[in-house]
């Protein structure tokens, strides 16, 4: 074990702090990551607030984690010291069900995928993992990522997590030239979505509440941008989309956009709403749709977006922050007062 | 013209009686059937009680239609006089959008499809389409099906909207060997869905409230019966089914028939419950299942099923009434007791 610095909330009312914890040492299948950059995810604000699921205090967030190797195990064979590296929201998963050998390690059917942080840790058992709000983290070989040169490598960090959640549907249903995609909501996942859909060659439409929003759609890659409160744009776009990727986490009207699909067409939920969504089935019945759900993406699909991205020079729009002003920076997250996301700078934590 | 006698509901609240209206002279295209019988379909009554969408009365429902070629237009390839012909729930479409060249014509996006009854009628403009609850009926030869010797005719009717209903989504969602299916609800639609996936090879295990009804299901097709009120038995169930017809119309909760797919696994809607259902999406995102609809089939696809019942002896399990209890049948349909379908002998209406 060596010792750790990092932030953690310790309670799930106390404010993220400074925080001193133990890493295993590198076994002989891992990979140590000294951490340069952290994205911002609202899935950490949500478990430094014990929001989701049962876990353990204290946290250390972060999930979108950028950094330089400075170890690896003896039986290390993809990554090499000196390296760039990338961890995303998986550690590690059983690796032996149908959905871990099919390359789909984040739908693990043998008590699902380790998550970065909060999530029982196989390889020290009786311990919880700890995220990249840190100076380092130790992961199996299987679970880092190849971080391509000649991207910002701060911007890279967001690509983890808003990146492959928003690539993988987008592959996974076959978007392409020729599709004609809408992306609602603009915030860390949709602009990532407009930028990965656009690069795909699709035809691209923004949905958003916010007509001040159109102008920044289009500089991300949206040909076109609808006002969903204006019905009568609504309407206008009935029975048009292929595919709608729906990326908003508040509670919504889910049949408006299943309206604007085509017949065959599918909406996938990114973002989470807290409640069941009503859905009218003659909505679905009518045209032969789907509403569908999609979670982030395997470790071999998360290797492919980081080099298509790599391929199309797509990073994240960010705004960086010092590890002291992260506090700040959650509220500003649940105000969607961000383009697009907070990324830390992992040199700004104190040795 | 030619006068025509039928049943019909004068108004949304009028039982229905007997009533004589004109049918066209068969054009060039034209196939004039006898009507020899004709399933009861809820749709049926919901129309003849103004219950869907607005549109003339009088209302001569029915469209599980089989009948025996009588004339046939200059132009009808097809059929000729003496051959079985049966029709559903389609008469007609615009032919030329993108759903109908595909062969979807149930999916029709230049106006929709002509219902076989209470739909405007593109060929006697200012004429509703009347059904086939009556002696005869006249349809466009690109409406009108083969009916397969060999099988029980009477038994065949309900083929033409219950069997297309449930056969269409079991084979555009590829159910075959290999493939673990649930029918949810043991109706007209239940019982055709148990027959058809059983033919198709796949392991069929019915969902139904009603523990009595486990007994005919095994007979139907199931080789399994869950009781959907049993929680343990439904947790059992978890995260093993490839996919789910749901066929009932009344509410109830998708998230439980959710739960039972496997990752990628679908759950397809052809009953269409009144109220819009409350859809958890985090039950669609961690294992990305998809929630869709599906209506009846189109017309080559119709075709194919009836010749896939002819293949493997599959017909409708009926009880056959004469016209004159079609009210007292409308009511047994509302309280579910039929097994499993009500066809109608025409021969029991006056000339």
């Amino acid at each position: 074990m060596f010792a750790c610095n990092g932030y953690a909330a310790q309670t799930p009312t106390s404010p993220l702090a400074p925080f001193s914890f133990e890493r295993r040492d590198p076994g002989p299948n891992d990979v140590q990551i000294d951490i340069l950059y952290c994205g911002i995810c609202h899935s950490d604000i949500h478990t430094a607030r014990g929001e989701w699921n049962n876990h353990d205090f204290p946290v250390v967030p972060g999930h979108e984690i950028v950094g330089k190797v400075v170890a690896v195990g003896s039986e290390v064979s993809q990554f090499k010291v000196g390296d760039l590296a990338g961890v995303g929201c998986m550690v590690d998963s059983c690796r032996h069900c149908p959905s871990c050998t099919a390359g789909l390690e984040q739908y693990c059917e043998d008590g699902g995928f380790t998550g970065t942080y909060a999530a029982p840790d196989k390889k020290t058992p009786g311990m919880f993992t700890y995220g990249g709000y840190s100076k380092s983290i130790v992961v199996d070989q299987g679970f880092v990522l190849r971080v391509p040169t000649g991207l910002e490598l701060a911007a890279v960090a967001p690509l983890l997590c808003a990146g492959i959640t928003t690539y993988s549907p987008l592959r996974h249903w076959k978007v392409g030239p020729g599709s004609k995609v809408g992306i609602v909501g603009l915030g860390g996942l949709g602009h990532m979505g407009l930028k990965i859909a656009h690069a795909m060659g699709a035809e691209v439409t923004l949905f958003t509440t916010s007509p001040n929003k159109a102008e920044d759609a289009k500089r991300l890659g949206a040909h076109h941008v609808v006002i969903s409160k204006d019905a009568d744009q609504m309407a206008s776009q009935a029975n048009t989309f292929d595919f709608v990727l729906d990326c908003v986490s508040a509670q919504h009207d889910i049949n408006a956009y299943l309206a604007v699909l085509k017949r065959d067409g599918t909406l996938v939920q990114v973002g989470a709403p807290p409640e069941p969504l009503p859905v009218a089935a003659f909505n679905l019945i009518m045209s032969r749709k789907s509403f569908a759900g999609s979670l982030i993406g395997g470790i071999a699909e998360t290797q492919e977006m980081l080099d298509f991205c790599a391929k199309h020079n797509i990073v994240s729009d960010i705004e960086m922050i010092s590890i002291d002003q992260i506090n700040e920076a959650y509220e500003r997250v649940i105000s969607s007062d961000v383009k697009y996301r907070f990324v830390i700078d992992m040199q700004s934590l104190a040795a």
